[in-house]
């Protein structure tokens, strides 16, 4: 009950609070701000607003709970926070989550992995947010994001359309729908995966809510994919807490001709960020070290990549265009002309090469 | 003479031929293959068809002439080759080249860059080059290139239009126009440029030719940007010749739903290639240490950058969307009541925050 009053009354990440209460008991804290106490008059203004038991009235009514550190769906991988620094003037765990939805968010960020980007994305940006979180759940990945427009919705929705869990980490209560055209989205969350929130419910998003809203959702995931950042983004922002967390910041390149993919690029040039490219190389990014190396894309082997050593040379000696006599092939490949013309009769039943009424020459469109 | 002869006699890049010849005088080599030196053998073949004053004559036809090592005109860069070890089964320094132009070869790659990448580009890789190309050239640089079709071609095109100088280096001779279609491309380029090859006139292209070609691009820029290359592409070849030659491997990003950027990204990914989205970033990686560092790209300044604290935190306290009274905003952002009060109306002057009857938020579409 009171980390249920101190969520309505201390902003998230408030870091003069969270000096001034430094090793005191939650309980406290909870019980001094109700008494006044002249040392916290900072917050005393807010204490007469808060009511935790109609907060966590209201919680119920759409389905949410108050989970605080310790209950058996805290996930401990918040306790970064501790140690975390700070960013964007905030910092800190916070003293309890609203989560709204079914299943339990211990289990669901087990293995869980943020994907973050622009608002106004492209196209391309949407369809690759997609598919990239589709697969990443096809995997049993949680997809965290913060339910805005653009990249964070197509990641979500991506999520949901491969039958996967998905968290939205918002920077309002867990029954505002901010914004609001993604309401139907986060019935939907609600209803399969889960709304979390460090505020209580009704609560108003604000600029300084939504940066330390950033830093939850790169505490809980093992690595903050970025699709589509402009220079100055909120992605950029979480990519900044994934590292202050030591959790992986990994970036999706697109067209240097969009201002949309040169936050991502930026934070691979400046930041050293591991350009992703498919699912396979955000696991390997993000997995316990060396449990999912991926093979780099290979060409695929040819007939030609097995040749014997004879005919691998005369193969490459062979024109590509103006057709060359055998005796012209064999100096060129610096073999005697029985040897060559073996060669030439093998490489050319393979059809590999073609022979014209002048000589012998790589088949078209080769 | 001896090495005009040489250059038709000897594979470029050939490996027993730079070995069966260590430390031995050209002079000594022409002359002992031209008495058939049983330990030349495997060459003796090609000897008579070798007629260097007759290649000298159909290369001035073409306005060409032959420059080798020492000549005015020669790139000192080619001798990193004499110790840049092996690739695709080729190496070492060319006995001369070829070059048919105006330009003296030596000014014209005092500051050159090479730009490669795939045939069958698209149509982004092959705006990409153009405009890349364009900068380049406008900064006094020389763009080198295969004269291919695509990316090749593209680049070639890019510094013709910015009137810069641009070097065609070719696997067959320079009088040979390969691919056919580029023949109009090859003019222009001997006209306002250099054609240069490691062939004697009149020689067809071929597989090992064109491996053997990679390296003299390599070599005599400060650096290779692949822009567009599939897993299987010539030009990841070439931006291994630079890493051979100790020059740097720059790849242009693109999107990772086309095919023919997979090599680009491989290149970063695996091969630790500088991911380069402009022309400043791709001088700064050539240029010698230090002396073209770039500005990685920054957010404009804003206004509310350079806000007074007071008005930072209140600004930052004020609801996205729901209007919130005055000392609900004192309250989140944990002022007093008159220094809130005068922080809104400051703000508000500054159309940074909106008055409503219910209280203050931010403007729509902020």
């Amino acid at each position: 009950m009171a980390r249920a009053g101190l969520s309505r009354v201390i902003e998230p990440g408030d870091l003069v609070a969270l000096k001034t209460f430094e090793g005191m008991p939650v309980q406290d804290i909870w019980d001094r701000l109700r008494r006044n106490d002249p040392a916290f008059e900072r917050w005393s203004s807010r204490v007469p607003t808060a009511d935790p038991q109609r907060d966590l009235e209201r919680a119920a009514a759409v389905g949410a709970r108050f989970i605080i550190p310790g209950d058996d769906e805290w996930p401990d991988q918040l306790a970064v926070l501790e140690d975390a620094g700070q960013l964007s003037r905030c910092g800190g765990i916070p003293y309890g989550l609203w989560v709204r939805g079914r299943s339990n968010l211990r289990h669901a960020v087990s293995r869980a992995i943020a994907m973050v980007g622009s608002r106004a994305c492209s196209s391309y940006g949407e369809h690759v947010a997609g598919e990239l979180s589709s697969g990443l759940a096809d995997q049993g990945i949680t997809i965290v994001s913060g339910g805005a427009y653009g990249i964070d919705a197509a990641a979500h929705r991506g999520a949901l359309a491969a039958s996967g869990l998905t968290i939205a980490v918002l920077a309002c209560g867990v029954d505002v729908s901010y914004p609001r055209r993604n309401a139907a989205l986060f019935s939907r969350i609600a209803d399969d995966g889960l709304v979390v929130a460090e505020l209580p419910p009704g609560c108003s998003p604000t600029k300084f809510r939504f940066l330390a809203r950033n830093r939850l959702i790169a505490a809980i995931t093992e690595g903050t994919v970025v699709i589509e950042a402009a220079i100055r983004s909120g992605a950029l922002n979480t990519a900044g807490w994934a590292e202050q967390c030591g959790r992986a910041v990994l970036a999706v390149p697109g067209p240097i001709t969009s201002r949309m993919s040169a936050g991502s690029h930026l934070l691979v040039r400046e930041r050293n960020a591991v350009l992703a490219t498919n699912v396979a190389e955000i696991i390997e990014a993000t997995a316990p070290l060396g449990s999912a190396l991926t093979q780099p894309p290979r060409a695929p082997q040819t007939v030609t990549d097995t040749l014997p050593p004879d005919l691998q040379r005369t193969l490459d000696a062979v024109p590509v265009r103006n057709p060359a006599p055998t005796n012209s092939i064999a100096t060129t490949a610096g073999l005697d002309l029985p040897t060559t013309e073996r060669a030439l009769q093998a490489l050319a039943s393979m059809t590999l090469i073609t022979q014209t009424p002048t000589g012998w020459r790589l088949p078209p469109n080769q």
